[in-house]
């Protein structure tokens, strides 16, 4: 498994290296921007879910390596709006300053603008992919990061900030605010191989909700009982933002059964896969078991 | 030519309110931010200019509609962006309150964002269109917008304010910042329609690299000569800014020899579409002639 996520990342850091516009081109500072914050580190959870899941289905290929790099954009876009002052206002990102802390407000509205539209670039350059299957890839991107998915649920955070807010509130919250993007991340990666079938779709669609749900529920236990230097970023800065988590709602203790519970359903909507699913399974493990 | 303008905009006006996300749906803020951006009036060129290039080709029909549509949610986009405080800080647009002023910081954000993947959402919309040429519009909206467009050139821009900037950095500004966008506009309508052919998509090309141009320097001569009422936004802003314009590097006399010379381009480029490209004729000698 440790080799699959190093295989992984490298192939997704050296596609991004390859295509990012470089610092020597015009628009310099921005370009800076862009690296700075795409190579800050990060998990790599949504380049890892598109590889697993097109092992589950196929064989990874360049154009999983393209799909995982327009991933990985896509939420980087979103990490660096995130941050800013008009937003949540973080200065930590990844273990560095964030993008406006380390450049300034306006490149880094600026970056995350450029790394959405690159995003979509990225696949518009897939090759030898029926051009139908490749207009569905970008629908998939576009559902998890738009108004149908990230974007609103950003929104919706801002407006419950220092509210009260009930259990269905929440979970319709990070479906769309997290949820949607690693539900995109598993159906283009199977999708992309050009090999998978209804079925196959129908399993991984189960999948994805539930290790979804269970990663942000993963995030806010980390918020309450990790350290800020295992997370990179500023720990406990949900509870000071007067955000209603899941640990808030729901207790850590119940917040702990349900990421349980969610991992055995992963588990359980991964039966018709076999064992070319095994890697979705080590990285649901992964997501429930991490501290960082 | 005053039908065709008021049709246009009837049928992309029409084409938002019906796919804009309603201010009941969750998310109730940033869906009244999208909508009230969208609908401060504007002048709709990139809609004008992919609806007369449709009809220089053959009939625009309702995909042509979705992909004007698709070039106004991108526009916008922009403008709500530029006008945020750590970029051009304007508070005026359109005549009315810029969307940060009228909402706020974090939600205009997001509305520029959203109204970003709106923009590519539409043109996963389309209907009875090859697959491949789908595509091809979906690059060209996203050169015109991205990193080889719109985004870089604002970047630059913000970097030039201040300086003194020499001619050619300034044409290169606003061939990425706006020209860009205006070419894929008028290249987007022509293959919308499929009925495009190689010829006629270069001779498009020279009229939307000319238009472009003249478009931008028309604008820097309002700066100078027309008043805020009549142009929406602050007359003088860019003066004021510090930003290197057509004007103050070439004097108005010598930016209006500029706009006549290109606008003879236009005229002289679509000569082999005949009298299909009349639209784009009219739409050229409004650009250069408006006062707003």
């Amino acid at each position: 498994m440790e080799t699959f996520i190093v295989e992984c990342h490298d192939q997704v850091n050296d596609q991004l290296e390859k295509i990012l516009p470089s610092e020597k081109e015009p628009g310099e500072r921005l370009n800076a921007a862009i690296r700075y914050s795409v190579f800050s580190g990060g998990k790599r959870i949504r380049p890892l879910l598109c590889f697993g899941s097109a092992c589950a289905v196929g064989e990874p290929d360049e154009n999983t390596t393209k799909i995982a790099a327009a991933l990985e954009m896509m939420h980087t876009y979103s990490l660096i709006h995130d941050d800013l002052p008009a937003m949540d206002d973080d200065d930590l990102r990844r273990g560095k300053r964030a993008c406006h802390r380390e450049f300034d407000e306006g490149t880094a509205i600026l970056a995350g603008d450029a790394l959405q539209s690159l995003a979509i670039k990225q696949l518009t350059e897939l090759s030898d992919i029926d051009p139908s299957i490749n207009l569905e890839l970008i629908r998939l991107l576009v559902r998890g990061s738009g108004t149908q998915g990230m974007v609103t649920g950003q929104a919706i955070d801002m407006a419950s900030t220092g509210a009260q807010v009930d259990l269905p509130t929440l979970v319709e919250m990070h479906r769309l605010k997290t949820a949607a993007m690693i539900q995109s991340s598993v159906l283009m990666g199977a999708l992309g191989t050009g090999n998978a079938t209804e079925d196959q779709l129908d399993a991984l669609k189960s999948y994805s909700t539930a290790i979804g749900v269970a990663f942000q529920i993963q995030d806010d236990i980390l918020d309450v009982e990790s350290t800020t230097q295992d997370m990179g970023k500023n720990q406990g800065a949900d509870t000071r933002a007067e955000k209603s988590t899941f640990t808030s709602v729901l207790g850590v203790d119940s917040a702990k059964e349900n990421v349980k519970e969610l991992y055995d359903d992963c588990i359980n909507s991964l039966e018709p896969l076999g064992e070319s699913a095994d890697k979705l399974r080590h990285i649901a493990n992964f997501i429930v078991t991490r501290n960082f």
